[in-house]
Formats: C-alpha cells, sequence, structure tokens
C-alpha cells in the first residue's frame, strides 16, 4: 500500500519547529507494510493544504495528514480536506459531550466557545477518540481515496497513530490481499572504534548482509550500525534482520554495547550490578555530565554513590587527594592526575570502582603540547587500575560529550576484563 | 520571491533521520525575503526527486534541493534534475582537479574513482565551491526556472547556504524590483513563570504587538516567547521586532532572563562574575548536571570551582557535613536538607554563592506526602539565603531538567535581589 503524508504549520515549514509527526508516522506505517511515496509540508492556508492533500491523494489515493486541528483560526486542515471529499461539516452532538464532559472534569471551567469547531466532524467521517487532548482524530473515505487527519500536538499524535491508526492500515493490508511487505530496522551499538575502523572489521560480514542494508551512524557515543530490510513480507524480514544483527555481533565482540536505544550508562550500571561493585566519579572537565549520565538510569542509586566535581585544582588536592606535586609536575590534565583522581574517588566513596575525567574541552586553554581536545581518563575496576590519553578534537560540547563516552566505555571494557580474569565466576 | 524545498533522502523520508535542513534553508532564506510555499521530501529514486523537483519548478520556479548528492549509486538528484533542464552532465576539468588536490592535501591516497562522478556537472550550471566536502554545490538556470543543489550533510549544507546561496537570492530579489518583504523572528527567554501566568501577565501588552505575532513555547528552562514578523520590509520588520521586544521586556520585568539562544547558565555565570562571587555545588537527584550546565558555558572555571554529587545519604553527612538527625528527622528531600547541603558545599569550598538540589527523579522513590517530582532547592548568595519546595511532575529526565532550571533560576533571582539590596554597588 503506497501513500504520502503531508504535515500542516508555518511554524514548521519555516524550520522554526521540527516536523517529529513525520518521522514518527512513516516508520510506524512503513513497519506494517505502508510504502511512503513522499512527504510534503504546507503552511496554515487552506488552499496550500487543499492542493498538497489533493496532489498527493490523486497518487496514491491514501494520505495521512497532521496539523491544523486545533480549535483556533489558524486551524484550517479540517475544512480543506472535507472541501476535497464534498462532505459539510456536520456538529457532532456526542463528541460535543465528550468534550464538555472533559472539560468539566479537569476543572477547567466551562469550554471555551473556540472548541466547540473541533466537534465538527466531515459528513460520514469516522471520528477516531484522542483521550489525550481536544481535537479528535479522523479517518475520511470517499471517492478521492482515503484521507486520516491527526492532531499535531506529539503526543497525542503518537497515541492515536498506535492505538487507531496502525491497526486499521495493518487490516487494509490484510484486506488488499494480505502479502504485506514490511520495512524494519534495528540498530547495534558501538563504542571506542571508530567509523573507518568498524568499516574494516565488517569487510568479510557486509557482503552476507544482503538483502539487509547496513547504515554507520555516527553518534555523540560511539558508532551505531542500522540494518534494515526493506520491503520485505515480515516474517522474511524479521528473520532476516535477526541474521544480519548475529553476523554483526560475532565481528564486533566487545565494540558492541548495546542495540536499540540501549544506554551505554545503563549497560555500565548493569555490569557493575553483576559483579558487586559500586562506583564513584572524579570529574573536572566534564563537571557532573558522567553523573548526569550515569543517573539518567532508573535505580542508579544502588550502585552509584557520588561524585567530587573537581573544577578547580585546589579542589583535586582538598577533596580528591591528589598530590599538589603530581599537579605541578605534569599538569593538571595528565594520566597521572587523572589515576589519583579515580583512587581518590574510590578511597573517598569507599568502593572498588570509580572512574575520572580531566580534559581540556576549549575554547581556551590549549597547548601545542596538549591542545584542545586533550582527555585522561582513569578507571579503576577492582584490582584493575587503567588510564588512557585521548584526542577528541571538536567544539566544547563535543570534548565533553565524548569524554562521557569514553570514560564510560573504559569502565565497561575494564568491568568485561575483570570477569574475564576471576573466570566470569564473580 | 516564492519559492519550494526539495529535500532527498529515503532515511529522512522514512523517519531515521531528522531534517534539518529544510529548517535551516527556510529560516535563512525567510529572512532576506524568500516565502517559502511547500516542502517535499522523497526517497534516493530518480523518478521521484524528478517528478517532485519538475512539480515544485512549475509552480514557484525556484527550488532549493538537499541530499543525493554523494559519491554512491543512491545519489541521484544530480541526474534527475540535469535530466528537468536538458543539461547533460559534463566533466569539470577543474573540478576534478580541486577533488584530487584535496584528496592529496589530507593524505588520504588517491581519489576514490566514485569520487570522479563528483566533478560531473550539468553544462551551463554554476559550480558553488563546498571548501567543506567533496560534493559541490550547484546552481541550474533555465527555462524551468532555477534549481539550486546542495549536499545533505548538515555542515558542508550551512556553510554553502551562508556563502553562496543566501547572497545570491538577496541579489536576485533586489534585482526583480527591490521591495523584498521578510519573515525575521526573535525569541525572549522566560523562567520561573508557567505559561498561563504569562499570558495573564502578557493580557494587556498582547493587543499591542500586531503585526508582530507572539508564539509561547514551553522550554525545559522556561517558556520561550517568539516574536515574528512576517513578510515586512526589512526596515519595518525589523522596528517592530524591537518596539514588540520593548513592551514584553516590561512586562516581564525578572521573569526575563535572556534572549535570543542565551542560556540561563551563561546569565548565572554572568551575574556571579559581575557581583564578584564564585560558586560551588550540592546536587543529589541531578547527580551532576547542574554542574554540567555551569560548565557547558565557556570560561566558566574562574567562577565555579566544583561540587559534591552526594547521591547517597552517607555523602551528605561526610561530604557535606549535612547533620544525619536532620536527614532522619526531615528526609533527604526536605528544603532543611537542600539548605544544608548548600551550607556545606560552600563551606568545603570556602566561597559565598552555593546552591543543593534535591529530589525524587522516579521512577521509584515517591510517597503520598512526597510524590515522584518533589524536589527541594537551595542557594546561597552573600547574606542571603532561600530554600523553596516545588513539585514539577513528570518523568525521571524531566523532573532533572527542570530541577536543573529551577535551581538556577533561584540563583538568579537571588543574586538580583542582593545587587537591589547593595543599591546595585556591588
Amino acid at each position: 500500500m503506497r501513500l504520502e503524508l503531508v504535515t500542516v504549520g508555518t511554524e514548521l515549514l519555516l524550520g522554526f519547529t521540527h516536523d517529529t509527526n513525520a518521522a514518527d508516522i512513516a516508520q510506524a506505517l512503513a513497519a506494517v507494510g505502508g510504502i511512503i511515496d513522499r512527504r510534503a509540508t504546507v503552511g496554515d492556508d487552506h488552499a496550500q493544504i487543499h492542493d498538497a492533500v489533493s496532489q498527493a491523494l490523486e497518487r496514491t489515493r491514501f494520505v495521512v495528514v497532521t496539523g491544523g486541528l486545533g480549535p483556533t483560526r489558524d486551524d484550517v486542515t479540517k475544512r480543506a480536506v472535507a472541501e476535497l471529499f464534498g462532505a459539510p461539516l456536520e456538529l457532532d452532538e456526542a463528541y460535543l459531550e465528550t468534550l464538555r464532559e472533559r472539560f468539566a472534569r479537569f476543572g477547567r471551567g466551562p469550554m471555551p466557545p473556540s472548541n466547540r469547531s473541533q466537534a465538527e466532524v466531515p459528513r460520514g467521517a469516522t471520528v477516531l477518540p484522542n483521550p489525550r487532548g481536544t481535537a479528535p482524530g479522523l479517518w475520511l473515505e470517499g471517492t478521492p481515496g482515503v484521507a486520516v487527519l491527526l492532531p499535531g500536538v506529539p503526543h497525542e499524535m503518537r497515541g492515536l497513530l498506535a492505538e487507531q491508526v496502525v491497526p486499521r492500515v495493518r487490516a487494509r493490508i490484510a484486506e488488499d490481499g494480505g502479502a504485506a511487505r514490511v520495512t524494519l530496522s534495528r540498530a547495534l551499538r558501538t563504542s571506542g572504534i571508530g567509523e573507518s575502523a568498524l568499516a574494516d572489521l565488517l569487510t568479510e560480514v557486509e557482503p552476507r548482509l544482503p538483502p539487509i542494508t547496513l547504515a554507520y551512524l555516527p553518534q555523540l557515543a560511539g558508532v551505531d550500525l542500522r540494518l534494515t530490510a526493506w520491503r520485505l513480507p515480515p516474517a522474511e524480514a524479521g528473520l532476516a534482520l535477526e541474521r544480519a544483527a548475529e553476523a554483526l555481533r560475532a565481528a564486533l565482540g566487545r565494540h558492541l554495547y548495546g542495540e536499540g536505544d540501549t544506554a551505554l550508562a545503563a549497560v555500565v550500571l548493569d555490569l557493575l550490578r553483576a559483579r558487586g561493585y559500586q562506583l564513584a566519579l572524579a570529574e573536572s572537565c566534564t563537571g557532573g555530565l558522567v553523573g548526569a549520565a550515569i543517573t539518567s538510569v532508573p535505580g542508579a542509586s544502588a550502585t552509584f554513590l557520588g561524585g567530587i566535581v573537581s573544577y578547580a585544582d585546589v579542589s583535586k588536592v582538598r577533596d580528591l587527594g591528589v598530590d599538589a606535586a603530581l599537579i605541578e609536575r605534569h599538569g593538571a590534565v595528565s594520566q597521572e592526575v587523572a589515576l589519583a583522581m579515580a583512587d581518590g574517588a574510590a578511597k573517598r566513596f569507599g568502593v572498588a570502582a570509580a572512574a575520572a575525567v580531566t580534559g581540556i574541552a576549549g575554547p581556551g586553554g590549549g597547548t601545542s603540547e596538549k591542545p584542545i581536545g586533550t582527555v585522561c581518563l582513569a578507571a579503576r575496576v577492582g584490582p584493575l587500575r587503567r588510564t588512557v590519553r585521548r584526542w577528541l578534537p571538536g567544539d566544547r560540547l563535543f570534548v565533553r560529550e565524548r569524554s562521557v563516552q569514553a570514560v564510560l566505555d573504559l569502565v565497561r571494557r575494564l568491568l568485561l576484563e575483570e570477569a574475564d580474569t576471576e573466570g566470569g565466576s564473580g
């Protein structure tokens, strides 16, 4: 089933807001067999909406439209599309009652008159209930084809998409002959290895992947590998994806840290928990970002005790017990100081796992010997201690985010090594 | 000058990647007088690109196309558009030489044969130099109108847009009669006040804003107010925007913390610096996020000394000197403990400005008395000490990010008060 998307909103068209709805709709419908040919974005303008939807229907006879269903006068989508279907707007008394009840229930006072227009429905349209907002979804079916209208508020749109639209599209594809071809993808996440080194590592695997395609997606935390099955029968797509993922896993080894949207910090916390370690941190240039990443994972408090943000050198000495002479001799950004910071954090918090970061995030502070982006990392896991120096050139944001990833990856690899040395008995 | 955008890429169409290019192009061209009627997105498919560009040219005779200019076989934009203009591709020897030199200069070895296709240029097209990458921009002009082709890699696209495309579009609009009408916007940023309270505050100002429109944009750090001048002569747009901003500033008072993309943390650092204070932090539920926000500002190290991430209660006692009995009596999430944490951080780091956060970010840990989202904040600025309890319901990410904003805003307001009490003499 071919289809097109039309997203409505002058703010979208001008780039003031990003079109997350289009991405969500495309992925959800491709996953059940929709083939998305084109997406158009137009402003809150009757003629533009009318033209874009009409042209989409001429090409594919199925269009999903989002945005422009609110109660204000800018919201003209419903009228423009109803006109295309020759369907006059009629007041849906039942829906009006639902709206009034909702306003009463939330104690927001009587429903403003402007909301009344949201209960006006094109004759013959199916109302798709929207429990999260006041504008219902609408499913219009007629001579021009099918038009599905969804509100533009993202969480309302996603609810309607999952609960109302995807099941109907799936059923329609099944009715149309059943031989759905779906587009599915999954991501494998790597860390601690660059894009070209990854490509070298996968030289032998890549030719075995088709019909699955492989895309390299450099992220701050490392390179994600996206595998995609394009327009295959559902069972075949799932099987082919799993086979490809299996081949990649074998080739990637420890460079692979997770799949889907697994966060590196969550993987580190799981490993710490499994090995019975608690963690403390010492951060300089990252200023708290490593702790923020760790504590973004629910349940971190059982494993993460805390940290010292020793932004000033005096704090490295006073709060982490780093020898002032060490800083004098090697500089605050050195592997020696990083290791002493990790030791100090472990000691202060009384834990056997600790990590430290000290570096030059810029824009000032670089030297020819230690240019901006120079970062020294250290980690301790039980008996293992390690420090590395990395050069992560880029702007301040990039240096800091990459430093977080690098130090988390160092802890992860030490935890895996430590498990090896104990034969996995822990 | 009316125009349309076409963005090319199957990954874009399926929502695997977000279309930041479209937003950048729309804003840049609207700001010099382009009127963007529509944007279309199609996959890496010759026929789809051909159709979408051809239809856009029929409607507006000016189209900007991004994506699909790389060296791989997926990149078919150039051929599809060249066909529309009846312009055969010809090897541009000068550009081929530029490419070869670039590969040699970066020591990447000889240029791969696949890059040779990037030196093929539609006959008569103007090559727009792309110093950041290997695919040049192309400006085609002929019977169908004008098509501007830009690579899809965002930083390459942005460079070409600013250096090559915007100046040409501006010149063309001037040639076409000069009466450009531009769409410009600016943002005023508020913190510590909700959307409906803001709307109440602005009741008297709003009717005076037209022709400028006002949009409320709730962000994590507070509500941004976007003022937009739509299709006005440039001088008039600038003046009307400035008048509207002036009216808002007067009404907003201290709720306004900055304009454009100013960060709340940068404002706090500026105020600290101006008043001669250094800052220390004590964080519990935010796990380092406040420090991360502060140190995301270049030059923070002169003012921010460091912090304690006391995620475990034992660290609040040991590292911040919080009385264990206080935690016992009021709970770790209490205004009393927040204030003691701020005091402890100030003392440990020997500074007169400090802030602390303790709260329940969820998903576990909530009680009926202190539900998830309960956050206690404290700040000290010289002689002033203050603590507040807030309820910021939402998911973990939201609670934490809103807590960061709330504590930074508390410090900001205390700094302004402190300046008042000293008559601004500092």
